[in-house]
């Protein structure tokens, strides 16, 4: 096969059943329609081998978590997930890893509706780009600009999971089929994202770690916050990491959670909590913005957990020594 | 400069102006407005370093060409240019390379008032993908599919000035400057894009070669078409080449040509003409749309000149091998 018949074979069918779309994969660009009344959300993202993910790791789950951190971005703004273009860079032409990485992408993908409606095919270093849009009623995105001191700083899941299952990868060590799933198969927060429209003030989903991500809420609504450490939904796994070792690192600034952090006035306390069990999903207030800026971290005594910035604890940097 | 610190000041400021862009880069998405009335055309491309481009070339013309690249494909639909995201990952944080960099991707970006959105900075293998958004009046766009029997096929500039000048780089003789300005920062085709609506048939982009391009066109209309080689659009570097060395691979199947290649009806020539002289670009007709399917290179005697597919004369395909 050609690099033309390629994307023919493992892309050109991923979900090109929406009305939206007047023309996808084939020409030189697609042709997409955006209703009256919406704002187009978009979001670009990249993933390289040996730095965001294991050269040899499953390429399904792989297909799977290059799109879920798009969806997990456009979800973090309120948007529906709409389309898709992928960019893959490969060394060879591996039509077995193309399959298994197709599929885990098509699946994904079918669950929420996206059209995958463009892309391109090179060789060179395995490096995926996905670019999603989404669209969102006029005016009624989520940013991260809108926390105001008294909301409450809610997460949604639990924290450090894939950073658990990513020490003990590195480490040689055996990880569990949770912590794995965790790391290799993310579930991006879309449904949770769409009904917080309304609800939350401000909102960004975990890539970089708790700490790192509410940080950019906090910069960018000019407000502070303070969090409480034992208030962290962590799961069984991390719990017991901690217990052995406690480290917040762990939970507060590993990346790839995935989950979304949001701020909401104290009053929709009981919608959020009515939207965890409607969704079937952990939602913890875990602290509270506050007027004074920076980030305070409070362990069970009251006293300040500080951030390492230069152990990485502060959130994961692609270029932190640059000058 | 951290990894947010380096986007800010290499890349925030390009292109904020439009009143489009309802939230630019620094959220979680951008938000973007698509007026009534029109269909959003969206492309992405990869430049992969030592496949698609010297690593050690200069960078300045390396973001004139990235965005190039996008904005070619937005020409050949007929679409205007708009918002562009850029996904850039680097060995490592060169300032002086990316300002470099980021000075010709906005220098182009702004001479077609093309607003940067948004983006990711990431750390590996130099590559490079760029989405670019256009706009179109809802069912003008020129598609591949419209070319019909009679039709005249035309080409703007010359061909295989790009091939030429990296086939001189691979040799390590000297290029002039104007053979490596049309390697390293081809202009985009797109005022002749926009006005071909309405007149072209069928159009693409010349980014894999003439052969290899207008073969996607004939397929996609389901015809064929007769090439006069004698008649293909050559600069004298080319000509003078051709003349020691008749290869017609080099203007039919040389890569990163970056013109137009489209078809009209034979009654739309006085207005292709005018065109060519409102916008200072060469037009040629080159060829003729015929019923029967392939594509016939004929020499000045009228013999058929024949691709070698195996020699990749008959266009640039990053997996010939693949199966």
């Amino acid at each position: 096969m050609s690099e033309f018949e390629l994307i023919r074979h493992h892309f050109s069918h991923i979900g090109g059943q929406r009305a939206d779309v007047a023309l996808g994969v084939g020409d030189d660009c697609a042709l997409l329609r955006v209703p009256q009344g919406y704002e187009l959300a978009a979001s670009i993202d990249t993933l390289v081998a040996g730095v965001h993910f294991f050269p040899d790791c499953d390429p399904e789950g792989l297909g799977h978590k290059s799109l879920t951190v798009g969806l997990s971005d456009l979800a973090a703004m309120g948007a529906e997930p709409a389309w898709a273009t992928l960019a893959l860079t490969l060394p060879d032409a591996d039509t077995a890893w193309l399959d298994a990485f197709s599929f885990g992408f098509a699946r994904l993908a079918g669950r929420y509706g996206v059209a995958l409606i463009g892309g391109d095919l090179t060789r060179g270093p395995l490096t995926i780009t996905v670019q999603v849009q989404g669209l969102v009623p006029t005016a009624t995105a989520i940013l991260r600009r809108g926390a105001r001191p008294g909301d409450l700083v809610c997460v949604s899941g639990t924290l450090g999971d894939a950073g658990l299952a990513l020490r003990l990868l590195n480490a040689g060590e055996s990880v569990s089929e949770f912590l794995r799933g965790r790391l290799e198969r993310p579930t991006p927060r879309v449904e949770l994202g769409l009904a917080l429209r309304g609800t939350a003030t401000a909102m960004i989903d975990l890539s970089d770690g708790l700490a790192a991500d509410l940080a950019h809420i906090l910069a960018a609504s000019g407000v502070g916050a303070e969090l409480r450490l034992p208030d962290l939904p962590l799961s069984r796994a991390v719990s017991e990491r901690l217990a052995a070792d406690p480290d917040w690192g762990l939970p507060l600034a590993s990346g790839d959670d995935y989950e979304l952090c949001f701020c909401v006035p104290e009053r929709k306390r009981t919608r959020i909590m009515a939207l965890a069990e409607r969704f079937g999903i952990r939602i913890q207030a875990v602290g509270r913005v506050q007027a004074e800026t920076g980030l305070r971290c409070l362990l069970e005594d009251g006293s300040i957990w500080e951030l390492i910035r230069d152990q990485g604890q502060s959130g994961y940097d692609h270029f932190p020594d640059a000058s």
